[in-house]
């Protein structure tokens, strides 16, 4: 797919301005009347502490959060609304003008999409009017932290499926209709092969996988008479359900079928054992072209044990596990002020460090080109390896086209390979050093210092 | 609000055709191939199995689900595409036309939206022509299960907290942004007083919540200035967030403003501690009208320890553990076939009995209109008690203007009101009798025995 302009999902993608939690509206109105709106600040996105059962993230989201960002507006009947809402009600006109008439003008630097990264360290920094920086906060979390989970999800069981194919499966499990989309596209990112859902597939151009319910064989009389009437319509693309009934007596069946067909699935049972016997009829039937897919409530735990096991599969379909992170449904993503006109801004909380000043990160790797380390520095300042961070936008317009998406899965092949063997295992401990530059550090404790003197 | 057309999330609601798996649609062309689109199907949607740390379910997600049902279709470059991809290459122009064609022309039943629902019963059902109703398998799913578990898990919450204002503050947490929205509806169905999320509150005509992130703060010199500018631009509407430095401190500060905000919001911290002595210090401060907001990783544990303890708090803003329904991400709701042409239909599984037949649910109430138990029988029996599904499209249309969000709301009061003593407590079991009627275990036993002598 070439460079399109991103794919919004939303009815009118010219009104999100109110996509946003009303602090951020009442924060942007606050700094309006306070003069304060068009004052130079850096928010910086970041995760505060790793998920359950994750050593290492894959960051994904980007281009629907940036592609939105851009076009972020308000409506005149959204206007008109907030107008009469009892915090906007006796806001002079003219500030409530000035909220209306906002856009996104402003930079954003940020981690590329497919790239792994850790918490603690700045995956996207938007420098803009204090006012419209406030404003993308809630929307890009929300954009960004999701994606984030599916593909790092995604990347866990990749790493233990031996390469066997892959299938995003969950779309009726996403939390709404649209998290499928945003789910497949961070499921193809990490290295799944392709996903159920139609439209994802049209939108994304990957690869659309499916095959048949229970439902088409309980719709005729028997099993054979299904199975029939779906070779006869499919041909060639016929992947058979062979668990409607007996499991085995229907991999007979479809091995029975003229001219074979390319694979079964089943979505039931005792995969290991039930996979083998099913190769054994299909190979003593001369089928050994028919693929095994196997399906039902599949995580990276499951599948590492069929693929340990040996079992003879050759493609897995994953769905509410992955499409909901179901070990890690959520997690600490924040957007924090970090400067605001060249001060450094963060808020103090012993448990929750964090540094000001706008960042940039870098990545250093060993002999071998595995990841070594990363390096947390202020964005003007100069060290060894590769900085993360990329102008993505600049003055509210892309900086380029934003890379395709095949593009970004290719980084995130490369990226995962790197991966120190360590952080491999499904049960890996998160262990990956970041560091942070003396500066930074001397930042950190002046601010401190000011905060704790003055008794702000 | 008024009776309005149910709102869409989507670029175009009258291009929902593909957003569906891909089997759905190869089902269909294999209907269409065989003859076999216009059998009369009825397939039913239910939850197989209690999620954890639930003992009942509050239905919700109904209007999204219909109102994008009755718009249902392809687009001309929808079906272009599908055209294109393998495994519709082969088919016969005449049967693409035939699925580019397709309307939801059939009947759904459903139990109202805010009703308390059980694993085992029939929540919708839709009754078709096969190709139809195969087809909005997914969508349904996917748009019915997650508002379901946001709202049980918002009447979990509700039922602990004694009265107190709770708000749902869980946009930037949501599988992505539009999430935010589903969650909002749900959570107001089951007894939330508003959201955070500002289009939601306008699109829904519900009360949108918000108050200042730490930014605000830190964006001012100090805490004074910040809270003292705040309060010039919202005076009455001023919540203040008191702590981004010193908690009792930033109290303090919120006490001393001229004239008295109206509450305080701390986000941090031994909320049950700092809530005593926040409300020693407003009260001390001749501040009694000023109320107390918490935050912060709640969920219905937490608050049901803050209320129990009897922490001064009057309202809580409750996000992540709301939003991703976060010790219940998932549930295995299914929609499945079970009837075809008058002829009943099941997927025979030992470890999940199902009943054949389109079906009625009825609630029994004891003498103190609490509910008793649940009776499932075919479609055309009568029995005791209120029948649960009603008709809600027939032939394609709407039988009538579908509840007002404020009704279903109501709804949901009395149903929650009306729940048994034993299912209230958070940590009771699930423990609700449902029953089947004669008919329905004879329907069951029959086909059974057809199948094992068939052996189809």
């Amino acid at each position: 797919m070439s460079h399109q302009p991103p794919i919004s999902l939303w009815p009118d993608p010219n009104a999100l301005g109110p996509v946003t939690d009303l602090y951020e509206l009442t924060m942007i109105v606050g700094y309006l009347s306070s003069g304060m709106a068009g004052k130079q600040a850096s928010f910086e996105l970041f995760v505060r502490k790793m998920p359950p059962n994750r050593a290492y993230l894959v960051f994904a989201g980007l281009e629907q959060a940036v592609g939105d960002l851009l076009r972020l507006a308000f409506s005149p009947e959204q206007v008109e609304a907030l107008r009469g809402w009892p915090m906007f009600r006796n806001v002079p006109g003219e500030v409530m003008d000035a909220l209306a008439a906002l856009r996104f003008e402003g930079d954003v630097w940020a981690i590329p999409e497919g790239t792994v990264v850790f918490p603690g360290e700045t995956l996207l920094r938007v420098t803009a009017p204090l006012a419209q920086a406030q404003w993308v906060e809630t929307y890009l979390v929300a954009s960004l932290a999701y994606p984030t989970l599916v593909a790092s999800k995604a990347a866990r069981i990749v790493s233990v499926a031996g390469g066997r194919a892959l299938l995003e499966y969950g779309a009726r499990r996403g939390h709404g209709p649209h998290a499928g989309f945003l789910a497949a596209r961070a499921a193809y990112i990490a290295g799944f092969a392709g996903t159920s859902l139609a439209e994802a597939a049209r939108l994304l151009g990957i690869p659309a996988s499916g095959t048949m319910a229970h439902s088409w064989v309980q719709a005729f009389p028997d099993e054979p008479s299904a199975f029939a009437a779906f070779a006869r319509t499919f041909g060639g693309s016929s992947t058979l359900l062979v668990d409607t009934y007996d499991t085995l007596e229907g991999v007979r069946r479809a091995a029975a079928i003229e001219p074979p067909i390319p694979a079964i699935r089943i979505d039931s049972g005792d995969l290991d054992d039930l996979t083998r016997r099913a190769r054994a009829i299909l190979d003593e039937s001369n089928r050994s072209s028919v693929k095994i897919m196997v399906s039902g409530d599949l995580d990276e735990q499951r599948i590492a044990a069929l693929v340990e096991a040996g079992a003879p599969v050759d493609g897995f379909g994953v769905g509410t596990e992955l499409i909901t992170s179901r070990d890690a449904p959520a997690m600490g993503m924040v957007y924090k002020l970090v400067e605001l006109d060249g001060e450094g801004k963060y808020k103090l909380s012993p448990a929750k460090k964090t540094y000001p000043m706008a960042k940039q990160v870098f990545r250093q790797r060993d002999a071998d080109g595995r990841f070594a380390g990363d390096h947390v520095t202020r964005a003007d300042e100069a060290a060894e390896g590769e900085p993360l961070l990329v102008p993505i936008v600049r003055g509210g317009r892309l900086v380029g086209p934003l890379p395709t998406l095949e593009a970004v899965r290719d980084r995130c092949r490369e990226q995962l390979a790197a991966l120190p063997d360590r952080l491999r295992p499904l049960d890996a401990r998160p262990d990956y050093p970041i560091t942070y530059s003396d500066r930074l550090e001397a930042d950190a404790r002046r601010l401190m210092d000011r905060v704790n003197r003055a008794g702000i």
